[in-house]
């Protein structure tokens, strides 16, 4: 999603003020109920109040009965087309508006200390403390867009040490179609949700004990790691790439040199402490393979100089932000790092645009968003290297890259990483959901940091720049996505368990275990079921691990030495050679196919 | 080497004896040398002393031309037949007779706190404070078997606050015969150095900036690990075992119940403090293998149940241990562990123990030992789960395997992993060198401690027993032995780089290029050298990298689309056809041969 055009947009606008609307309906039921905040946020918007305590001292809370009544009472506000009306007031006046809602006290005393004046919005009879954007009046909000969808706890301010206060979040749409669709989607991506599948297809664990945010990878799920590890190197072995392999710990002198300490503190695990100076597990590949190119001289034959690892860093991610594969503490990158001379730059980013594009195609990725994302001047010197002459020009040498080869993209400032600029790839799974894929960046900082050199054809030093590139982003958010996008229904050649082989009684358990080894052999991923299991609940347990195909033996295989073959998909033949359907799973799978 | 049989060996008391005669011949030139300590050391011994200091208060020592001196007397005193004398003696006469060895009354001092006699031994006028055992006279010292090496500084006790003593190192052996082999070894191995030839086969480096003891590995070391994980599985895969991935870091909580903390806290490296807990690198595998056994119910139908992962492991060696590859802080560890019954637990002891031969077979390891380390009654609830009637009863399980199965092998008491006894394999290289490989261990502690189980066939609840395996040991201690085995000179499967084609002049880069190609197309690691150096000079080149086979390419071989061998071993055949040569290599590949 990008920020800064979804806050320009009327979506936003919609969504903002249907969160005033709430509160308008909520104060007619509940009358002293006092105002939190209430933004637009991604599909929709919040509001948090405050409904006080019961007699006892409780604090009250909405109940889920309560919200047909509010949406009821927000399409009769809706209806009554009020105008939203701005106003900015002084700090007295705000508070005696605000005399009854200290929340908002508390809000207008932070705008005094910023020296930044109140404002207010108004529709109908409802005030509340607000910058806006608005619509012009509640009209203008699809009453069929609009649907509160549930009732949570959030902390005045985010801080545990405040009072908890009821949130209502709702959804808001442009008419009923977007919002059914909408709907549909939260629905797919529940019965997809990689949490559930992934422990019903055996792909990982989490454990308290090991700790939060670091996958345990079972027998499935390394499958999984390992056909991407075949893909990725099969793809920058053709680009010319060389592969090494690094620690996962390094002296904090490295991450001084290399800068991640200090821009990169902060997501960093803390150190281990040691007499001989302090160790700390390794945030990013980069500094590790820089040291693999300054192990010898290089020159300008030398380059482009492509190093590439399936790499484990450790961020140290706050634990509340945490969510099964899609955002970990531990995770396994696609890591690569492109040394190059400038002149070789252009082709050498655009290659790996390229390999991005290969790999969408792949695993049918239909929409994709590029983002140039830039430093903000002020992050200079805290996140960002402090040299902003250099980040102006090299944000538009990548704008220039992606312009001359037609590749569409929008720009956002204040993502960068902390030695240069990106690309970052949000993708976009079979359900329409986004996710943060990974990145293509230009490091023209760290290179010289680390004194990497190479002599050029006239024969002087030159530092090289550095590529880090990421196409297929970490093991652990790919799968992630992978399990969502194919809702566990992985292409054949992905699928960690490929063919079940159910004999139909005992009788036939020798001819299912000799059909499951001759296709093992062939390199084709199956098992015999030999179970004591009756044949129609391994069928249903096949079905269950979304096993691509059945091959039910019975009498009749037996005799005529053939298969009878049940997809995943429900397609069914019988008297099928074995041969031949080996020979089609063979080149399902060395094609990586996306049809069973 | 088994140290219990070394100590009763005649070859002990032969070098224990000539570091005596050692010190006797020191006393010849240097009559006020204070004596450190002489003890035999595998392959010889050693004496430390202190010369004293001379006019400026420099410290004195020994110079290289003292050593033939020093050989020629210590001849003369052996050719005396001098017997060695054996007498206990009282605090103050052992006091007395070393009035003039300060070092030897620190010694005393200690013998006392003890409650320990001195003992003295001496032959000729020399004596020594010294428990034996001897030879029954300075003849039976062979004295064409002795040579005396170098000349070394150790801190006294290995205290750097104490005095720095003067070392002489020499070797010992049976006769000239045994001596040459020796020292023919040594130079051997300084040949084969791994850290050397690491260096030059660009297999991998170690940087003061990461930290020591942490190997990066360059591309061709990535190939080396690649191709023995290949291997590994290929063998796993058939003998039934399951792969998994799991993070290299774990809340202090996971080790406690491991048993990790304590046993093992002084080999890990230091925690990483934070709120939540600490968190620690892992030492080892197996905590979160036993998270993947239990993270489903188990029934006897799943056992055995083996899983398998190249695991990296961080150890917090001794700074002063550290050695190249061969002892290292980070370690990749072929490492399994395979969860089975009591009545299964023969059987699969054995099938690690007949992979660990078919692994000898592959890679020619013709001189192997297999060490039965026991517990020892002093370590019990300090390094041993404190448990003596288990131990007892598991160490008797191994035997009994080892003996039913006629696999010789030895005991050592005091070398067992913390949670039980285990089976250690010491190899020796084509030139003789010993190196520590693997264990295959049986834990009967931690499977209680995780709680893992089974319902057997009785339908009750059974703990299972956890075979902890890793036959070719860890990549950085199998690579490096493997160094120095093949002296760089890989079979070709293992081999970085297994063709090098070299045009004789520029007119056959086309050519060479197609070549190439068309080898690699085939899976052969193959590289056109098309750089601006003579032909000759790449011929070098593809000779100090060991190449497999450089292919030459002239007019000749463009005319008739053939090819010229130069095969590494100095074999050549010229006019060969690609088609041909390409089979041989995937031939060899396939089946890991030795031979080119």
């Amino acid at each position: 999603m990008n920020h800064q055009n979804y806050e320009q947009s009327n979506m936003y606008k919609i969504r903002h003020s249907a969160a005033h609307v709430l509160a308008q309906a909520v104060r007619v039921f509940y009358p002293d109920a006092k105002l939190g905040i209430g933004p637009p946020i991604d599909h929709g918007f919040y509001y948090d109040f405050d409904l006080g305590v019961d007699a006892e001292g409780q604090r009250l809370s909405f109940s889920p009965d309560d919200l047909p009544k509010l949406e009821a009472e927000m399409r009769r506000i809706i209806k009554g087309k009020h105008p939203f009306e701005y106003r900015e007031v002084s700090y007295d006046e705000a508070r005696q508006l605000f005399a009854n809602d200290p929340y908002k006290l508390v809000l207008i005393d932070g705008l005094e200390e910023n020296g930044r004046l109140p404002s207010i919005y108004q529709q109908d009879d409802f005030i509340d403390l607000c910058k806006g954007p608005h619509v012009e009046h509640t009209g203008q909000i699809p009453v069929n867009g609009l649907k509160l969808m549930n009732i949570a706890g959030a902390y005045w301010q985010g801080d545990e040490n405040q009072p908890m206060l009821q949130r209502i979040y709702g959804t808001a749409w442009h008419n009923k179609k977007e919002l059914k669709q909408h709907l549909h989607q939260l629905e797919e991506a529940k019965k997809r949700d990689h949490r559930k599948l992934g422990k019903a297809l055996e792909i990982f664990i989490l454990d308290e004990e090991v700790g939060p945010g670091l996958p345990i990878w079972l027998p499935n799920g390394f499958i999984l790691r390992e056909e991407l590890e075949k893909l990725a190197w099969e793809v920058e072995e053709k680009a010319g790439y060389q592969r090494v392999s690094t620690p996962h710990i390094a002296k904090e002198d490295l991450f001084y040199r290399s800068g991640h300490l200090p821009y990169y503190k902060e997501d960093m695990y803390p150190p281990m402490e040691d007499e001989s100076g302090n160790y700390y597990l390794k945030p990013m590949n980069c500094p590790f393979h820089h040291k693999v190119y300054s192990n010898k001289p290089r020159s300008y034959r030398d380059l482009p100089l492509r190093l590439t690892e399936y790499g484990m860093v450790y961020r140290y991610e706050q634990s509340g932000s945490l969510f099964g594969l899609l955002r970990v503490r531990g995770a396994e990158q696609n890591d690569a790092h492109i040394y190059c001379s400038e002149d070789q730059l252009e082709s050498e980013f655009m290659a790996v645009i390229e390999m991005y594009k290969h790999y969408f195609e792949l695993f049918g990725v239909e929409k994709y968003q590029m983002r140039l994302s830039k430093h903000s001047k002020a992050g200079l010197g805290k996140k960002y290297v402090d040299n902003e002459p250099l980040w102006i020009k090299m944000e538009q040498v990548i704008r220039q890259i992606m312009l001359n080869n037609d590749v569409p993209f929008v720009e956002e400032e204040d993502e960068a990483a902390f030695y240069g600029p990106k690309i970052d790839v949000q993708i976009w799974s079979a359900i329409g959901r986004e996710f943060s894929l990974a990145t293509n960046q230009i490091d023209f900082a760290v290179p010289e940091r680390f004194d990497l050199q190479f002599i050029n054809a006239k024969g002087e030093r030159e530092t090289p720049l550095c590529i880090h590139r990421a196409p297929l982003g970490s093991h652990e958010r790919f799968i992630g996505f992978l399990i969502e996008h194919y809702a566990g229904a992985f292409p054949v050649w992905l699928a960690p368990e490929q063919v079940h082989v159910i004999p139909i009684t005992d009788d036939h358990h020798a001819y299912a275990d000799e059909v499951a080894k001759q296709l093992k052999v062939a390199g084709i991923r199956a098992f015999a079921k030999l179970g004591e299991d009756r044949m129609n609940s391994k069928i249903r347990q096949a079905q269950q691990m979304k096993v691509p195909y059945m091959l039910v033996v019975g009498d009749q295989e037996v005799e005529n030495q053939s298969i009878s073959v049940r997809q995943r998909d429900g397609v069914k033949h019988s008297g099928v050679e074995l041969s031949e359907f080996k020979a089609k799973v063979q080149k399902l799978i060395s094609e990586r196919s996306k049809v069973l």
